[in-house]
């Protein structure tokens, strides 16, 4: 993509209503845009960032086994009243009425349509075990909402819910999702940390928050040093229900607690190893039984015959406020630094002198050839000075940079930067797109 | 996919309110389920299909230069003052009241909110040309929403707005996504006829409907029987203004008009070639001037310094209505016929004996081996009749069946189908993924 056919508005200063560094930089970028309270635009650029983190949430959901379909953003307040959670529900759920004065809502998340739509398609134990994923716009009505896409009104989510025959299979579906949430963590670069989470009313140990360590977290969180080692990918079967299960015991061994749920016995063990710090939350795994399916009215035959309420479970990914939680763990005070994995444009190329004739010609032709490569790159062929160029390379955090200037080109050399250490080599003009296309 | 876990809830009966032949077979087919009046969710395997849509009419608009960003859903009922459009506009809006009673809305479209965004971003004559496309979820409070996802309320819309210094600038624009609609249409198959349509009060002939014929459409349409010969790409340079010109050119000077755009002069000069039709309209695509831009406040700064009012276009195709109309126009007494490039899955692989251990064993084998040569394949591994899988099979459409039966097996063979010829041919085992790779 050449920038001078690009929208990329970067700001020189930080807006003054955003509050913590993820929020000021994604503003500053050019990714996002308020359009009302907790409300935003995404840009071309924070468009790009956001699709890469949906992608790799959809390929876990789906290497776990989970099949997706997409239900709609709004939804009939009788569906709710079936639950019982219309009215339960607080002002966080947005009410409307249509022009019939039917009354409606924006989901602020799916336990009710999903277990309609499976009640209403499935009858027998044939169609279970299933996990059904959705990844959707919701809204919640925040009373303050603040921070940017971390704590925003309309957001990007990824919901599962899993139905099974019996509980023992409802934890084989929760620990599916377990391990596919700390793989899609680890693949955007973050050290996610699952901390047990209040079960409500069905009890059991079967809720866990995923939490990304970060300053200017919302909630304090409490873990042993064991969980500072970096995130790594399991290569699991996820049909093998011991192993599986094996898995999950060996990663919820460690402590780790959010301030609610400490406990000072597991936290004396942990000694001198207990760590504390801040956390952002960007996921949230729960089993709750047959809370809706019993209210809802879904039952399926077994094979005996008999009628059976399905075991349920839900799985939320916060996707677009892993956005700011990826940039809240990943930046310097020159802007954002992307993990590779998540990055709008893996590359950008930066055409130092637009007026002089050879730089330009060479610095074409490398966008061609990157191009030809499959490298999806960000080029700088604007009229504008080099030290406005490295600052908005720096600011929108592309992991490589090649720079292309008339010494170099003279010389058959281009200079290649890591923006994650700030390392520049001189590399030959001919071997740099293998550099970065590795 | 294997169908055992998979989730496709064919149904053997025509729902009594499905009055068109796609709404009925895209519940049949387990493509959509209603949620609530002219509100549907998409199923695993309409939404399978909703993508590539989507996918064909993304990559067609990055071809003509256009620049994606995402729009949210919610919009400022202040945002439709400033255009005077917020009192304007009939019941069809939906108006919202957040908790702090702010009046919203669920956006229509977004001429406002774009025109808004690049207001606050642009600033000069370097940042124009620019078309800005979003593909989003719209909501229209239709009186009687009907006929399936073809006149829904909450609905998916590829969006796009052009910015240009001036009206010359703007044609250029406007035949941009001119021949990007014939090239987006033409590769799900469709022939799509650009017709002359009401530009309201700017005038001029800068307006065209694209409509796919079928004879469930909304319309009475009248056009050459120039029109019927099969959709051809144009492979073209879209920054070349008089070569984009000549093909625009090229296309309207065969006759195609809606009932309420009729001329009866260039009726009488097709004589024997005119024909009448009923058609769906598919995208629509509009020059303005400068409405909006005027109306709030776009100005940017000319080359010489002074201040210009954009003009602008906007140019919308329905992704999700799509899909009613490429059943329209591919379907036959047993089902949909999907044209491959937007097929759920282009092959279709039928166990016929789960019982038998060769059977299956070569079933799964080829089950394996397409996946890995990267072919998507929807594997009915059930404990069903023949008959059950065939019927389902031709409903849902994928271009290829393959069938592999005991007999086949032991003579090396499978049966290869063709869904949208009936056409069937023994193929020897391991020719069978290379013809349908091809």
């Amino acid at each position: 993509m050449r920038l001078s056919r690009y929208v990329l508005p970067v700001l020189k200063e930080s807006p003054a209503d955003a509050q913590i560094v993820s929020h000021k930089l994604m503003l500053r970028a050019g990714l996002i845009r308020q359009q009302a309270a907790g409300i935003y635009a995404w840009l071309p650029l924070g468009l790009r960032v956001l699709k890469k983190i949906e992608a790799i949430v959809r390929e876990e959901q789906d290497r776990a086994g989970a099949v997706e379909l997409l239900m709609p953003t709004l939804q009939s307040a009788e569906l709710w009243r079936q639950s019982g959670r219309y009215d339960a529900y607080g002002p966080e759920m947005l009410r409307i009425k249509d022009r019939h004065d039917r009354e409606m809502l924006y989901g602020p998340t799916n336990e009710e349509m999903v277990t309609a739509i499976f009640r209403d398609t499935a009858r027998s134990y044939r169609d279970l075990p299933r996990t059904l994923y959705h990844i959707q716009w919701k809204f919640r009505d925040e009373v303050r909402p603040r921070f940017g896409v971390m704590r925003g009104r309309e957001f990007l989510m990824k919901d599962a819910y899993s139905f099974d025959m019996d509980e023992a299979g409802a934890r084989h579906s929760y620990n599916r999702m377990f391990v596919a949430y700390l793989n899609t963590f680890a693949r955007m670069g973050l050290r996610a940390i699952p901390m047990q989470a209040d079960t409500g009313p069905i009890g059991g140990d079967l809720s866990h928050e995923f939490i990304v360590l970060a300053p200017t977290g919302e909630s304090d969180v409490f873990y042993h040093a064991n969980w500072e080692r970096p995130a790594e990918l399991s290569a699991v079967d996820f049909d093998d229900v011991a192993g599986l299960q094996t898995i999950v015991s060996g990663y919820t061994a460690d402590y780790a607690a959010t301030d609610e749920k400490r406990d000072e016995a597991r936290e004396a063990e942990a000694g001198e190893a207990l760590r504390q710090s801040r956390g952002v939350e960007v996921g949230h795994i729960f089993y709750f039984g047959t809370k809706y399916s019993a209210s809802m009215g879904l039952k399926v035959q077994a094979q005996g015959g008999e009628e059976v309420v399905p075991h349920m479970g839900s799985y939320g990914i916060g996707v677009s406020r892993l956005m700011g939680a990826i940039i809240e763990a990943g930046h310097d005070d020159k802007g954002i630094i992307w993990p590779d994995a998540v990055a709008p444009f893996p590359v950008g190329l930066v055409n130092m002198r637009v007026d002089d004739a050879a730089c330009t010609a060479a610095a074409d032709a490398l966008y061609a050839q990157l191009q030809a490569a499959g490298v999806e790159v960000l080029y700088d062929d604007r009229d504008e000075r080099g030290g406005a160029k490295f600052a908005t390379m720096d600011l929108i955090g592309l992991p490589w940079q090649i720079i292309v200037g008339p010494k170099g080109v003279a010389a058959g050399t281009v200079e290649l930067k890591r923006r994650a250490t700030g390392e520049k080599v001189d590399v030959a003009t001919a071997d740099v797109v293998a550099r970065v296309a590795g």
